[in-house]
């Protein structure tokens, strides 16, 4: 997606050989905009499926889901972090690790809101060794739910997260693909069929 | 704005009389097309403000804020929560107190993502005792920018968060307003210059 990948090059900051930051259009101020150019790629991707609910994580999760649920015209429920959860009742929970932040903590959705009629794509902000992912999936499984893909703005190919996720069969969509940090520089995972198969 | 009421009761639970759950479309589970409506409705009421970036909490305001953010043509920055920050560097701080949940937490935004010359809509998904929203004033005060209004979901007009902002100066534009929730029941603000003054 090239708006967006342009936007990364132009505003986004490369920290380190691992972290990019972009606070400045995605994870803290948000270009409303590119949201809903990112919505429309992601239901155009999934139109397909019979996506009946869009599972996401807050915060960053949310703009973008909201907007390919305008599209795919479904609703979208985001799961909610907690350090500890004490009341679990109607409550299904997954564990997330963060290796930034070393720390382990909780999501939850309300059990109801996803039932096992449900066909689910699951939207995230970034997707580096797929914590985030592995446990939006959990919750849909826990659910009963069909998971029909995953849909990233920002994918960090040199991580593994995408590795663990095909292992598990799921489909990965991510909008741009970044293969490297180095020398702070951001480097886009070469992919021929763009603009063709797309 | 009658499809919001219209949503409140048919889809909202009285939980006691202080408590109304909307997680079914608006803070756990989204209904985007609610959100985009209720987008334009903001952006219709502060339409010749001048706004040039909208500031809400994480994270039931970012969806909204996005739409009305789509509306305006102007970012949103949405502030983050924490229980405390041990690293402040560039950044602007606020407290909040919840008398739900009986602590103080700190709000913050990354100070450059805000200036002087800006002028700032707040949004949020609730009013009540007003603690959110006197945060992100004085976030947005602290930054230098001028506030022109803030615009709230759904208001709980009996307590006293209107009248805190109210005092000071600032015009806030409630979608739903809630006089009460005695017995189970939700009853608006009658209102009766809607529908012809706006």
């Amino acid at each position: 997606m090239e708006s967006l990948k342009r936007k990364i090059i132009e505003e986004g900051r490369v920290l380190s050989e691992n972290v990019l930051k972009v606070d400045a259009f995605l994870n803290h101020q948000i270009d409303p905009f590119l949201m809903r150019e990112i919505g429309k790629e992601f239901a155009g991707r999934f139109a397909a499926e019979g996506i009946t609910k869009i599972l996401t994580l807050e915060s960053s999760g949310i703009a973008p889901s909201v907007m390919a649920g305008l599209e795919l015209n479904v609703p979208v429920i985001f799961a909610r972090k907690r350090k500890s959860l004490t009341m679990t009742d109607g409550l299904l929970t997954a564990s997330v690790y963060s290796f930034t932040k070393q720390e382990t903590s909780e999501v939850s959705i309300a059990s109801k809101y996803v039932s096992p009629d449900d066909t689910i794509l699951i939207i995230d902000d970034f997707l580096a060794n797929g914590q985030a992912a592995q446990a939006l999936l959990k919750l849909a499984d826990d659910a009963g739910a069909k998971v029909s893909g995953i849909g990233i703005v920002i994918e960090k190919s040199f991580q593994h997260g995408r590795k663990l996720l095909e292992a598990k069969g799921v489909r990965v969509e991510s909008l741009a693909r970044i293969q490297s940090l180095k020398d702070g520089k951001v480097t886009f995972v070469q992919e021929a069929v763009e603009g063709i198969a797309r």
